[in-house]
């Protein structure tokens, strides 16, 4: 698949909160992931990890993802998420950038960006 | 300055579209700059002759920056311009991401990844 492909997949899966099938078909298995606040994690189990704990952690009221933004080997996707983090109540809108590396049709490193 | 400085910095002077302000504060001289359809530009003066050729070409009507978003060596800003090129009178809207790397206060690292 070429960037731009993966882009869309991405955001169709995203969209459907399809966060394991994207993992399972997008993702290589090296993948690095960097959170703002948090480390790297690396490999697909870590990514699991990521994804088990925000699905276990938020009621999600609402989750949308932009168009993507396209260029050679990167991707960009804005995500504007309405959640309530289900310990605390405390709800919350979250607006963040991911920030995508695609090298032979999958993706090999993701960082997320908040806004400031 | 911190990621988060720089990032601030920069929205703030492409908001005045005082593209050499950034350039001679911001940027380090060993700049890489990558747009979507064009070769790597290297340095402060082919990031001079980019300015340059925009400030020439373009009619801006509107140019506006979003809010910074951050994390880490890295930020994004989102563009939307409307302009008409000068030569043809063609007026569009554009609508990019830029994404920068910072390495001890200044700008290593600029691409600009155009909506698909």
């Amino acid at each position: 698949m070429t960037t731009e492909e993966v882009a869309k997949k991405v955001v169709e899966l995203v969209r459907k909160q399809a966060w394991h099938e994207a993992l399972d078909t997008l993702y290589d298995k090296e993948i690095v992931s960097v959170e703002a606040t948090a480390p790297e994690s690396r490999g697909k189990e870590a990514v699991r990890g990521k994804i088990d704990w925000w699905v276990n952690a938020m009621e999600v009221h609402s989750f949308k993802a932009s168009e993507p933004f396209v260029a050679h080997d990167r991707f960009v996707v804005q995500y504007d998420a309405d959640v309530t983090e289900k310990e605390s109540k405390q709800r919350r809108q979250i607006s963040e950038i991911g920030v995508y590396t695609v090298k032979d049709g999958t993706i090999v490193r993701e960082e997320f960006l908040p806004r400031v």
